[in-house]
């Protein structure tokens, strides 16, 4: 029976090797850290993923990878997005045939998209390589450009679009985001994906999210949502302000590069960023280690209160 | 003794004549409308207030007609500020000098500001013209440019500003938000300033509100914020779904420009814009009123439940 | 007869004594290096001339100081824009009884305009205002936040605004002011305003150009334009990269807060800046002034070839 | 031995057939048409080739049918550009089996390049792959979000890319594009890529221009170029203008989409757009029809005097 997405989703990194190869061989070191986290999803070759830096052959074995090493109980969503609809499609089948869990993409991002019906045709034509497997639309408008309203787009798409399940919001127009909630929320799930915010996307109803930052401090996202759902918001707000106090520091430290140091300072190395990421030298990832420490981070990440 | 703002804040119109003149003689009549809607503060001359449309004069005027109808129990905050830092000084010294309650000021915005110190230095000398009334810093970037975060002012503004108490906050950024109400909240009121957004304020930490869809459907509000007290998360989300579903339509409507429309629809009739915002015809105005009714803003625009 | 503005105009600075007061006293001296420099018209209070931080009267005594210290012979534009089209009103009341040349207004900009028709509204109130003096819209989206193109303003204004005379254009959109050279180029003097981009600007049709750069090596300008006419594009590249190598240090001295750092290195020391632009520790101008030596400036700011 | 770019490059679409395929076996007929136009080089596979809805296979497949199509005399460009800099290095390396003339990039564009430094690497990786071919980087700010000033990037190229040639600037920021004809003009060929601004590129320094709309009128350009370098100024503008009377019309018919449909309207059918892009309904293609007579199009577009 179809279970809709709960909880906390850390979008995760591609393994890598020194030389810039990608490195399947590490994803069950790294779902190992995963599970040990107590994640119930992982959202692969994603942003954070570097789909836009694989080509479509990595990214496929990528998520074969991911597929093989994901145990039951953990819902795989797999990012089939490329900047080609074409290529999109191509990932979307593969990843239909080795039976992950779901699908999602970004739309194309050269081209900006500003119309709702042509992003549901896309949708469309990608969620139907995916041989009805759950698909969910990754809205990140900061990235892809698109100006589409989530308002707008939802209800077309839960027409057109049979295996449509739902969106992953990675903007802060909370009120774009409600209003798919208060109005669609019967038929498509919105998942939150900005993990500084994530607080603001619970109240407005997230029960899912998606994000960079639970690959390693996800427990204390799981205090967030289990500390608003018990009524206790002083105890929400705390947590979040802890994460904020960590996510603060990337602006510093180089935004969506970062991941991969952080995986590195929690011991999962998962190796360099590929470009046009940079990768930090090892004194910048000693300050950081350094700034970290001074948030508390090594002691609160686990999600143990202090 | 000194009581920190709490619960629903209109920023309210300036009332007009219909040559487009100031009408400080109307001010008594919007006052018993808003006392009617349970409100605990009044923002006057502000965004909502067309402060930049105004003459030195006219805003000064105004300030007294609303000091003069502004209940006790209730408090005014007068905003004193100006493009000009040097007229801002002379409205603040004028309402310092008629006793209005607390004052506030947008930052000047046709040089547009990206220093802390620089703002800090323009709130420190405005606030020193309010003879040390309570001075809150109006943050508003989408119509001042200013790119200052706010957890990088509010420190400084604490130590510089004696009479300090505060940030209005009309932005999306909650991460910013949040920083400033974990780190500085002892000390900085952190008011939030999105009506369509305001669950996910209050979620993040604000205690108190000012906005200007608060003018006609204040109860309405005051029930977003009682039910989030009481652990009610789905009456909470219900009812700030209603006000989004309002103020959804005024992206049709001409955005700054729809408060008098509203304020007519609700019977308390405050004129006409000045330029540069525009005016309703009638049948835009009959149109806007059909597109309410579908929502029930009549039914529940007072928070009774339905 | 009405003559069309042609050539090389500063847009000045409002001259100001040490501590931030206006120095209309001053205003002689810098005519006299302006007149010196062979400019054929002063534009006077607008960005510039810090419109935006001075008060209605301070503008209104500035722009006394500019009219009685001009030259026969030079056309004194007095920008009479106010972030309120009442102040703007009576500040082009005040400028037409004491018969300036023309009036310039940049358009209200708290509130963003993105309608043409409005926009032609408000100039037609303050043109009116005027008297009947040449009238010039100014634009400069990137301060007033205006999204109007000038294709749709101009034919609007030829047709409501009887002494609507052009428009000083400080874009980078050269495809809009083509545009209206080609179509309204009869009836609408259109005017440069970006100094780093003249020549692009000549070459598409302008005979005039209004700049903040012109107040320290107009004859530099005049050199470009010059050459031009001649046919003689390599000269008038050389002059045009000149320019562009002093323009391309003021990123790091502080964009519109520069020009009087440069009027102090010239020797017209028109005093401080008014918040929020900032004012250059002497260390800063010092660093300034070799970095202006490093380009050859003092050498052919005169207009001398090496 | 060795000859810069010179004249007018278009920048050439990529045939499909009905149904979205591509469709080499058009290009011979594509070619003859753009060779009666008299261009001197063909940018292929670029944004108006929609290399971003391409897979890597289809434009490499393209890149070899107008390698066989393009005469001698011709310069061919291939943009091996994509998303992923693997990708590009794939298709960079096939471009130069291959033996086109020239290679060129538009750089990753999921992920925005502010560092001057990694986009100069990313360069170099490209350019390597290109096996001595010359080597253009494509500078599209508003398409691929890179924020990096060519004044910052040209040198480093040439310091570090031997095969590096050149820049094609597609943006209006001529100061940027100033200063590298200036300081770097010997080294780096500065290539105008924004059609509806060229005598402003020629004026500041362009020998050469690369654009979508001289697919269907190149010698509207030459005659821009021509009657510059005769001095006859107002000769150049007239055709400037003829250009911009066309493209104005665009922004009612949707932006890059619209190459195709000129396509159509001009004799020589390169088939639909690929998602994102839409495609004209019959109607609209009329309209735009209708349209472009009134501007006399189909008299000037062969550059004869009328």
């Amino acid at each position: 029976m179809y279970k809709p997405l709960r909880g906390i989703i850390p979008a995760t990194p591609t393994p890598m090797t020194e030389d810039g190869s990608i490195f399947p061989d590490y994803v069950p070191t790294l779902m190992n850290h995963l599970v040990s986290q107590k994640v119930q999803g992982i959202f692969a070759c994603g942003t954070t993923g570097e789909f836009a830096s694989l080509t479509v052959n990595e990214q496929i074995r990528m998520l074969e990878a991911f597929r093989d090493a994901t145990p039951s109980g953990i819902s795989l969503i797999a990012h089939v997005g490329r900047g080609s609809v074409a290529e999109a499609c191509e990932v979307s089948k593969a990843a239909a045939r080795m039976q992950v869990d779901r699908v999602s993409i970004a739309p194309p991002h050269y081209y900006k998209i500003g119309d709702a019906r042509m992003l549901t045709e896309i949708c469309a034509r990608v969620a139907e390589s995916a041989d009805g497997l759950p698909f969910y639309y990754y809205h990140i408008p900061a990235l892809s450009g698109t100006s589409v309203m989530m308002r707008d787009f939802v209800p077309l798409a839960i027409k057109a679009i049979p295996n449509f399940k739902g969106v992953k919001f990675t903007n802060e127009n909370l009120m774009d985001f409600m209003s798919c909630v208060d109005e669609f929320g019967e038929c498509a799930e919105m998942i939150y994906g900005r993990d500084e915010m994530l607080l603001a996307g619970i109240a407005t109803g997230a029960d899912a999210a998606i994000g960079s930052t639970f690959n390693y401090m996800a427990p204390v996202y799981a205090q967030i949502m289990q500390s608003f759902q018990n009524g206790d918001h002083v105890s929400a707000r705390r947590w979040q302000a802890r994460a904020v106090s960590v996510i603060r520091l990337f602006s510093r430290y180089g935004g969506s590069a970062v991941t991969k140091a952080m995986m590195k300072i929690v011991g999962v190395d998962c190796g360099p960023n590929r470009q046009p990421l940079r990768n930090h030298a090892k004194e910048e990832r000693t300050a950081l280690k350094n700034d970290l420490e001074k948030t508390g981070f090594f002691e609160w990440r686990n999600g143990n209160e202090l």
